[in-house]
Order: C-alpha cells, then structure tokens, then sequence
C-alpha cells in the first residue's frame, strides 16, 4: 500500500448515507413494521437489590391484547448474557435482584400500551436486601457478596521499572485523588430490536446495535439453535458510543425468543428511562495519582490506583480496567509506573463500554497531574508535556516501542503555534467573566489489543455495471465509516464514491468481525476493505489489460474508466470492463479477511506489544466563567490529533468535533444522580447531556504521522477527543479559578460553590 | 477431491427446507406482507399484433385506490428486458404489440381488485394488423416483419463430417418430419415479486425466481441506478423449470420502478391466466429427420432440420437453438451430422427457457427415428442403440471427446437386464387393452457450456459454534439444490446436515452466479460449495492441529467432531475447534468462485468442446392403452442415468420422478390452444396439465461414472429426465398401437383417432 498519491484522501466527502438520515427515509429498527408484529416491555425490578419471591403472570396474562409473558424459564438455552466472562448476567432475573434496572419477565403483547400494563400487572415480590452502593462498601471485609465469587470484578496492575526507586529518584511529588461519574451514552435513539421468523427455520433480528455477531451468538445461545440459524442485520443506528452492545443483545435474545416461540415479529424499543437505568453506563471511577518528578519537570514515577465502580454486572468491565491501567500514566516516557486498577460490583446499574472505554477519567487525573506538577514547578504546562511526551523510539508505559507514527510533539506543535497566535483575553477579565486556558494531551490505543483477537472480513462486489458493493462486518452507528469503507474501495477501484454502495452490516455474509469498538473502524476494516478491493482490482486489471493489449502494470483506473499509464487518451469505461471481466469469467467479488498484529504482553505486569498503533492528542481550551452564575462558555477549543492519515475530513472533524462534545458533557455537564440505588434523574429534562445549544466550538487540526498497520496509513480518530476534551477543560478551569477541581463533572454549581458566598472569584 | 470414501454422500438425505415446505411457514413472495404495499396489475394487449393508438389512463387514475399508471415513458432507463441479445423486448409496449399477453400498463393500487380494476379502466386503442401465427408464413418472402431485422430469431448449423458421403455410404434411409407443441411451465406458484425501498437508497426486491442476478441487472438497467444499489432476495420458489427467468425480471422491474417511485412497496403476483399467456413457453418445433445406416444397424448419417417456433420475442431463443442443435443426433457415434436449426418470430406468446432446453423436442425425434430404423432393419431397438451408443473415447456429435463418465451403456446395460427380469405383459392382451414398451436413449449437456460463462459463487461461513452458513449463487425452486449443497459442505467440514444452513440466494452476499439453469447446481454449484469449504476447513484443521499437538494431515472431521486420524478416541467438539480458531484469527469464512472449463468450439460448424460432461440416459417404458377412450395407462417406467455420483438419493428420484412426468405430460397430455393467435385454454381446467393422479410410476436406476468437473464427481440430473420419458412413452405407443405418431403430444384423443371408427386397433 505505501504512502502512495491518492485521488480521493484527506478531501471532505459527504457521508454517503447523509441523505437518507436527514430526509428521515432512513430505517431505524423502531420504525420497522412486520405484519402482525407484537410488541414487547420489560418488567423490571424497581429495587437494587433483594431475593425474587414471587412472579405471577397471570393477571397479566388475561390482559386480551397479551399474547404472552416470557419468564426465566422459559428462554430455551442458557438464561445468561454478557459479552465476556465470567458471564455473571442472568437474560431474565429469577432469583437474586442485583440492579433496580434488571429485567424479571418480557411481556407481549399487540401494543405497546398493552405490554406495558401487562408488565405491570405481573406481581413481584422481592425481599430486598441492604444494597451495596459504594465500592469501599463492596470492598469491606466480610461484606456481602454481590455475586457469588465476591465483589470484585477485575483486578490488574501494570508494572513498569521500579517504583519505588522512581519515587526515590524524585525530587518533587505531586498527590491527588481524582472522581469521576457515571456517563449515560444520551444517543438520540434509544435501543430498539425487531425479531422477525424468516419461514425458514430462521429468525432474523434488525437491531440498532454496535456488534451484530455479539448479537447473533447470544441470540443463538438463548435460543438454543446453531448461530448458523441466526441472521442479525444492522438498522441504521442513531448512535452507540459502546452503549449499544450488552442492551441490543439483551432485548434482542429477548425479541428472538418471544419471536420463535409465537411465530410472528416482536419489537422491542426502550423509552428514555429504560435506556438510562436499564443499560450500561460509563464507570464511575476513584483515581489516586502520585506523581514524582524531577525539578527539572522530568517525570521518574506514576503510581496510580484505580477503583473503578462498575455497577451490578461485569459487562466490558474486565476490558475497561484493562485499558484505564494501560493509559493511566498518560502518553508519556516515564521510566516508572506502577499502576493498579480494580473494578468492583455495586448494586447500580451496570456499567460497560462507553467511547474512550476507561480512558476519558485516567487521563483527567494524569492531566491535572500534569498541571498541578507545572504549577508545583513553575513550568509552562505545555513545556511540561513536551519535556516528557513520547516519541519515537520511546517505550510506552507497557514498555512498547513504537518506530513511526507517534505525532505527539507534532499535535504539541500545533497547539503551541495556535497558542501563539491567539492570545487568551485573560486580559479583559472583569466584574463578570474569569477568562481560562487548559491543556492536555493523551494518547489511545487504537484497535483491540490486549482485549483480544481484532478480526475483520469485509466483501466487495463489482456488478457487471462496474458499480460496487461493499459488505464490512463493523457497524456505522452514525460515526461515518461507511462513508470511509466507500472511499477506501474507491481509493483502490479507481471509481468515483457514488458508485459504491456500503451495506448494512448482515451476519450472514461477512466474516465474525468482533465487535465495532476500540476507534478500529478506520484502521482494521479499512485494511479489509483494502484488501477485498485490490482482489477483485485484479480481475479487472486483467481484463483491462487484455482490452488494452497491453500489460497488466501499464493499466490504471480512475473516474470510473480505465486508461493506460503512458497514454491517458486511451479509456475504456469500467462497466465495459467489468462486464467484459465477467464473461470471461473472471471473479469479480472478493470476501477478504483482515486481522491486526496479535497483542504480546505479560499479564502479571502488562508490558508489551498491547495495540497496533496509538492516536495521540494536545487540545487547548479557552474558556470564560461566569463569577455569578458559575456558567462556562468555551471560547475555543483545538484539538490537535496525530490519526496517521485523514481519510474523510468532514467525518474527521464530525468525529473530533462530537468526541469532544461528550467529553465536555462529561466533564461538565453530566452526572447520574440516584437516591438508596435508584436513579432519580433517568431523564432528559434531569440529566443535563450538552444539546446543540451547548455545542463547543471545536477546531480540528489534524497531524498525519503515516501508520504502516492501517488502511493507507490511518488510525482511529472515534475516542480520542473524548479524554482530550475533558482534560482540558478542566485544566481550564482551574487556570480560571485557581481552583483543582479533582471531580468530574465540574457542573457550574460546583464552580459557583467553590468561589464562596460572595464570590472567592471576585475581582 | 477425487474419488474418496465419503460418508455422507449417496444417502437418502431429507430435504433441508421440507419441514417448511409441507408445514406452509416457507414464506413464498406471495405470502410477503410489507406495510403499505401496494398491488400492481398489468394491462395486457389482448391482441397478437396491432399498433397501440392510444392509451388514456385518466379514467383509471380516478379509481380512488389507483396510486399510479406506469406506462413505457415512465421507464426510467431503457425501457427494454431480455436475457440475451437482441435485447427485443420493451417492458411496457408502447408501440407495436407482437402477441396477446403483451404488458402495456402497470397499475399500482391499494388493493388488487382496484389495481384490475384500473388496468381495464384504461383506454387502449390498438390498430390491428394481421397476425403472423405460423413460422412458415413468417418465413415466407415478404412476409410482415415482426421485428425489423426480420423474422428469424436465430439460426445455425452443426457440421460434422461429410454429409453427402454419409449418405451414400448408407444402405438404408429413414426420412420424417415431427412436430411438437408449445409446453407450458404449470408450475403450482404463478410469477410473483415483492419490491420494497430500503430507505438507504436501495431497493430490494424478493421474488419467485430463477436467476436472481439476472433480475438485478434488469431492475438496475430499467431503474436507470448503479446495480450495487438493487438487492434480489429470492423468495421460496414453487417451481421454476426455466419459467422464472424473463418474467420474473419484467415484474421484478415493474414492481421496483413503480416502488422506487412512490416510495412504498409493490408487489405483482401473476394469475394463472396471466402466467399462461404472458410468460415464455416451451418452443414448438417442426424436425425434419433424415438418417441413413448400413444394413448392420450402423448409423452413418443423419440430416436434421429443425424450426422452432420461438413467438413474438426472443428470449432464450438462441440459446435453445444452439442446444436442440447440439443434442439433435442422439447420443450416438455418428461420423456425418448436419443439422440446421432456426428459432422463427411469431406473434405468439414467446418462448425460452423450460426443462430440457430444446432436447425434449429433438430427442423425441431421434429416438422416434431409431425405433423406425430398427423396426426396418428388424432389429431390436435397444440392440441398434448399444450398437450405436457414445463409448469414453468417441466423439459426439460436436467432435467432442470424453474419456470418463460416459456411462451410456451402463445404463442398456441396466435398463437390458430390467427387460428381461420384466416382461411387458402383452401377452394379456385382450378386448380392451394393448400394451406396448418403448425405449429411448438420451445425453444432455450439463452446464452453460456453449451459452456462455459458467461461474459460481459460494460462500461458507463457520460460526463460533461450529454451526455452518452456506450461501450459494444458484436457487433452490423445489429441485432440493440447497440439501444437496449443504450434503457438500457437510461432508467436506465432517458435520452433520443438521449443522449446516443454506441461504436463499441474495445477490448482495455472493458471486454473480448467472442464472441456475442446465443442470448446472450440483455440478458447477457443488464445486464452488466444496472450494469455499475446503477453504474454511484449512482454518479448523490448523486449529484443531495445535489443540491435538499433532499435524494437521492427521487430524479428521466427522459428525461435529475433531480426531486424530491413528487415535479416534481423541475428540474434541467441533464447537470447541471452531471458537478456538476464532479466537486465534484463523478466518472461518470463504467466498469461492467456481468456474467451468470454458466451452472451445468453431460457431459455425459447432465442432469443438461445448459442455463439461452430458448426463446419458436410458428409459424403458411400459403402458397399455384402453382400445375405447386411448387412455393410456403407465405400467412401468424406468430410467436409467448416468449422473456420475448420486448426492442425495432422495433428490435424484425426485428430479428424475418429476422430470420424467414433465416429460410425460409434454409427449401425451399437454397443449396450448389458441385462436387466432389468442390463447384458449390459458387455465388448469383446459390445459391438461398431469396431477398427482396421472403420476407414473417411475422407478429410478443411478449408473455412477464418475465426472472429474462436477463436486464428488456429480453430474446433474434435473433435465434429463424429461427427453427420456417423452420419448420412451412415443416408442411405447407405437409399440402398442401399431402407428408411429410423429407429433407430441399424442393424446387419448389421437390415440382413438388413429385407430379409426371401429378400432384398428381392435383385436
């Protein structure tokens, strides 16, 4: 592939599906409608914790419009869901409640309304038990098991060095210990599955979901039925951001089951409230950070405990801890780290996969570290950053080393010039605003890594029209790979973006590609897409070349025609190609497989080769405060990213631009609020996710340090901005109060309360 | 692959879908419900020739359930269909009408009723002119042209030897003219297709079908979009034989411009009259048959000149042309052939494909020559055919030369021990019945061979469980293709059937495959199924290798488990093997193209290698016939075949049971009546189709030479069958009754005319 001239990368391509969403003709699963479709409402606990007593259905049952109610019991295979192990999570619960969220019984029915009513008239007695709401509580000896093997989830460390001497070596320490809050992933669309019986021994769920073959093996397990039984396609997906995972597979086993057993479709949708206490959240986490330094600002030691709280049910948490240890020291070379992470069961609701999947709260904590460790010293946070950012050659904090494509002096580079030319009107502070700038950089590992096999498969078919079709098994929930997928076949067939088409992501006929995660849309499928594209290429070149008779290397194509290098006059449009390859008998679809560099690393210590590349950051933030009203307005934010090559731009800045938003949203906005284990803000008029109105103005500067594992040299660009965002926000903050906050969301409440009654902040 | 010990193969394997088929939960594309769909109906000419005048649709678009008229103009790309050049077709005529059935409008309304009801609500005018009905008038000089280039569809010459020599070398001469009538296809489930928007700017149309890519190329063409943005699911498919090719794609279109268009749904599901009149029939033929042969039985020359009559469009008239060509000689050596065959314009209802291609008309004819040849030599029929059948090593009428699987003496051989093991009782013969016992030999090419590229495409996906995924090119229309093609997947992977699940074909996921005709699935389609699943197999087999600690050559597959070749006590699941190879990025799914030697032939004389194998046949055949009313009564039939290795029993008596019924129905009870070039007896209450009371009973007999271009050595066995019984039931008439007819079919009407007032026949 090399770092070739390419006639359609890095411009701004309009996403190819962008029609279709904003003329609203684009199908959501929730608007899918089957003759005779039922639909179905969960019964849920309403307690976070307690021993289920009684389920009695029947009153439900005689509800007319009930067609049926669906019971622990009656889910033909193993009645557990949950993505990895140790698969700690029942589909329907029928003994012990562990989360007020959980579900005891599906009923279904031919409305809405009347599933609802049915759910409940179900009676359910459950003796509650005392809940465990706080991982200090779960942690207690002789605590109460949450589950049977205990309340601790996943527990790893990360040794780098030797602390211990690193800690001797320093000349400065800098503490602190961090919080952060559950996130709710607020996607506009809630979860919605449609399970329809094909007739044929086979059911097929359309799901609004991020992993259709996570989806396919859980619904084939519930069901009892070889996997082969189990079709699941991908509905346009009003976005995920690693929410849409544990729940789609959850409600889709759910729909599938009700779907087989009564013969006809079954949809499920979640209201608002279902959606925020029924799936999983961003985990909570207590962070605390010892830094040691040299007094020249050279970082020898980081050690690091993270307790993260996550929830009743392990979900991605074991993968979660995993990554926050792996990035909690920061994109830094810092010869000592001893980092240990730990996620804990409490009995809220569960928390998993959330884009930036652990990092968006270690590296708050490692960027005010940073702050607080430049303000110790007196240095200039960026100069800090610089003095200990890795570079090539550097051994990461799992002692991996990579030669090429580490571009954060470069991001740095951007931010220090942007900083340069636009001075923070600090200078205009007055009676009303508190002017701010907050910096931060970090670093992402990109693809799955240490969490196991990164596989896709994409197929790519060229008609005898010359138009292509292009199948990949990863989903677009919105964040515009398709766009990117058509623009990489493109790249390779010599055709212009309209004449591919990008299917919905269906089981049936792609390779298991895992689960859509970890920003490796770009990179691992892209390199499929790459491949499927230059097999079929193949078959064309031949054929051109025989039209042309002249060698296969002198043929090129581009614009949809094929031409001969030394004479661009001579063309012969693709579709006469392609038709022409056909007839001779050439293969013209090509179903190729790719799969990144293992992961190789100790387990015990987390050192080793862990991701294939890593997307590094710097972001600056400016902001003003209001003294009054605690209120925040950014008045720029830059983010600068090294992902390797831009592909889209538009969907580049789409992706940094709304990373950054939830990462504001996290970082100021957002905050699960619960009372005795019941959240008491599962909504959107009490949690307070950033609407448009507060949309930050964002500016992308994108560094291109070439990725030899990606397709033409990219890299992930999906999570990065989240942790970005956050972290320099909330340096920003504390440039404008001179307060660390160590908690997140720093909501302007807590800026208010932090200036004191009359305004700690007063002029 | 060679020919191993196979543990699956030659059984009797149940159909895969026949739980569905007999429960009724296949969904057929009748059965598809969608919401908002609407119904089209097509106004047809009602006339065989004419030119339309005009076409007001005003009063139709006042019926308030009328959405929309498509007429010719509202095409948007070429309003033409066809399979093949000359591509003479229009979808809608909005000129000159060239036979009765002849689409003029679609009307698209909210229920059928009204959709009919506005089809002859619309205001046609038609300039009559005179029809042309008779291929000897179209070939008259100066006759109307029906199309401008003429009257002639196609023609062409076989040229084997010299002719003139051969005749002079004769010392006998058999000289007739045959004629056999148009066939309709009767399949249980008339033409239907659904046609449904996918909101992402696609279309997806789910149809009864025969070829699904060709549907999409005419849907894209007519729809004036890239191919890649048409999706052709097949729906379950009651019956084919060839029918669902041409008219499935002019429906297929018209439902999907008229849903394209109004955004919602449409669905045609043609009624039999509609299927009688409007779609392609079997050609009618007129043959004139000259052999020569020395005194010893020995065939030195045979001359044929065959006229088809092809009606008002071409369709696969070419290619028919090309076939009847081909097999008009027999199955026989024989050093002088000339044969001229032409396909003529009629302005009838056209012809194409229908089972057996052009081979039941001429075999029906040679094998009524041989009877005649050996009836003036005096010598016993199956006798002269064994002295003249195609041994390994000879060249068929093509100059083409098999070494293997020519089994045609193998199946005498069988049928001549049937003979004498059963005698025909016609020494019972009595006041009321005559009893007869014919005989016919018979080969048919199997695969496109001289029609053009012979690919296909399938794909194997192994899921985590171990369970299999087939998707092939090819359809399945009630001919057991998909048990057949999963027997294949099943034995390579060493699974059981019930493992495997075979797709209906959509053309998103597969290879353009072309359509699913001569015999060809077993054959071209088991190869590309063995390919894929040898391919997914290497990953499995290297998996379960590092799991045993042994090497891969001594681990096996068989009934879902792994073992080692020395020690069978060693197992491991299937399961077990196929998660670990996920888990270990072995890919476990494979997209293969298979594709036949390539036909090599000059196209003039049609000497050269035309298919990959034939299928040879034999058929005994015994009946008696009542002397009063000529009905005939099936008392035995067997027939013997060469199809290189049996698959699935079960399917092969199937196919050879219904083929040869089909045959049955063509040689005796079958015929299309018209009127002045109007059809007469377009139902099932006219058109005497054979139910399942006029079954014969048909005994099957599998010769097994193995074929080295078909999977496990397999040749198909659809078609054949179909020429052998015709022919054996004209030979036992003429046994019986003393009289040779020379036209099919040969009623009980016939049959007591021809034994004139009193009974020539009488005793």
């Amino acid at each position: 592939m090399g770092n070739v001239k390419l006639s359609s990368m890095g411009k701004r391509v309009r996403k190819i599906d962008g029609v279709e969403l904003v003329t609203g003709r684009a199908k959501f699963a929730g608007d899918m409608k089957f003759p005779g479709m039922l639909y179905g409402y969960a019964r849920r606990a309403g307690v976070p914790a307690g021993i289920i007593k009684k389920r009695d259905v029947r009153t439900a049952l005689k509800i007319p419009e009930v067609a049926m109610v669906l019971l622990a019991e009656d889910i033909p295979g193993p009645n557990i869901i949950g993505i990895l192990p140790p698969f700690d999570q029942p589909l329907l619960a029928a003994e012990e409640i562990r989360y007020e969220g959980e579900s005891i019984a599906l009923v279904v029915a031919k409305t809405k309304t009347a599933a609802k009513e049915g759910a409940l008239a179900i009676e359910v007695e459950i003796d509650p038990l005392e809940p465990i709401l706080e991982p200090d509580e779960a942690l207690k000896k002789g605590a109460r098991k949450i589950h049977p093997a205990g309340n601790i989830t996943y527990s790893k460390k990360l040794i780098k060095g030797d602390i211990d001497k690193g800690f001797k070596e320093a000349e400065l320490v800098v503490e602190n210990t961090y919080h952060t809050s559950f996130q709710e992933h607020a996607y506009l669309e809630p979860e919605a599955v449609c399970a329809v019986p094909c007739g044929d021994g086979r059911v097929t769920v359309y799901a609004s979901c991020q992993s259709p073959f996570h989806l396919r093996g859980h619904i084939a397990a519930n069901l009892s039925v070889p996997a082969s039984r189990v079709r699941v396609v991908q509905a346009y997906t009003g976005g995920s951001f690693g929410g849409k995972d544990d729940v789609a597979a959850e409600i889709g086993s759910l729909a599938a089951v009700a779907s087989v057993k009564l013969g006809l479709p079954v949809m499920i949708a979640h209201e608002r409230e279902e959606s925020i206490k029924g799936s999983n959240l961003r985990h909570a986490s207590r962070i605390h950070y010892k830094t040691g330094a040299r007094r020249d600002g050279t970082i020898v030691a980081c050690k690091i405990e993270i307790i993260l709280d996550g929830g009743a049910y392990s979900s991605e948490s074991p993968f979660v801890t995993m990554k926050s240890l792996i990035h909690a020291a920061g994109p830094y070379r810092i010869p000592n780290i001893l980092v240990e992470c730990t996620s804990v069961y409490t009995n809220k609701t569960y928390c998993g996969a959330f884009r930036g999947f652990g990092v968006p709260q270690v590296t708050f904590a490692s960027e005010s570290q940073m702050d607080e460790l430049a303000s110790r010293l007196k240095m200039d946070p960026l100069k800090l950053r610089r003095k200990n950012a890795l570079k090539p050659g550097d051994a990461t904090a799992t002692g991996q080393v990579f030669e090429r494509s580490v571009g954060l002096l470069q991001t740095i580079d951007k931010i220090e010039e942007r900083r340069k030319s636009s001075d923070l009107p600090r200078d205009r502070e007055d009676d009303r605003w508190l002017y701010g700038r907050g910096f931060s950089c970090m670093l992402q590992g990109i693809s799955n890594g240490a969490e196991g096999i990164d596989v896709v498969g994409a197929s790519v078919q060229v008609s005898q029209d010359g138009s292509v079709l292009l199948g990949v098994g990863l989903t677009d929930m919105g964040q515009g790979s398709r766009t990117v997928f058509a623009q990489v076949a493109a790249e390779v067939l010599g055709v212009t973006v309209d004449r591919v088409t990008v299917r919905q992501v269906d089981t049936d006929s792609v390779h298991d590609s895992g689960p859509t995660v970890a920003s490796r849309s770009t990179t691992v499928g892209g390199m499929a897409v790459f491949k499927a594209a230059a097999e079929v290429k193949k078959s064309l070149q031949k054929m051109a070349s025989l039209m042309f008779k002249a060698g296969e290397e002198q043929v090129s194509f581009k614009n949809n025609f094929a031409s001969l290098k030394q004479d661009d006059s001579a063309r012969i449009p693709l579709r006469e190609v392609a038709a022409a390859a056909y007839w001779s008998g050439f293969p013209l679809m090509n179903l190729a497989f790719s799969r990144a560099p293992d992961a190789d690393f100790d387990h015990e210590t987390h050192q080793g080769d862990i991701y294939i590349a890593y997307n590094f950051g710097t972001h600056m933030m400016d902001i003003r405060i209001d003294r009054f009203t605690g209120r925040v307005q950014v008045l720029q934010h830059i983010a600068s990213h090294d992902l390797g090559r831009v592909i889209n731009l538009t969907g580049v800045e789409g992706q940094v631009e709304g990373g950054s938003l939830i990462g504001f949203g996290f970082a100021h906005m957002e905050k699960i609020e619960s009372e005795g284990g019941s959240i008491t803000n599962a909504n959107f008029a009490d949690y307070a996710v950033p609407t448009v109105k507060d949309r930050i103005p964002t500016e992308t500067i994108c560094v291109e340090d070439y990725n030899p594992t990606g397709a033409f040299g990219a890299k992930g660009i999906g999570e990065p901005p989240v942790a970005g965002a956050a972290s320099a926000f909330a340096n920003a903050v504390a440039a404008a109060t001179g307060v660390r906050f160590t908690k997140l969301p720093i909501t302007k409440e807590d800026i208010l309360k932090a200036g004191g009654k009359h305004g700690r902040y007063s002029h």
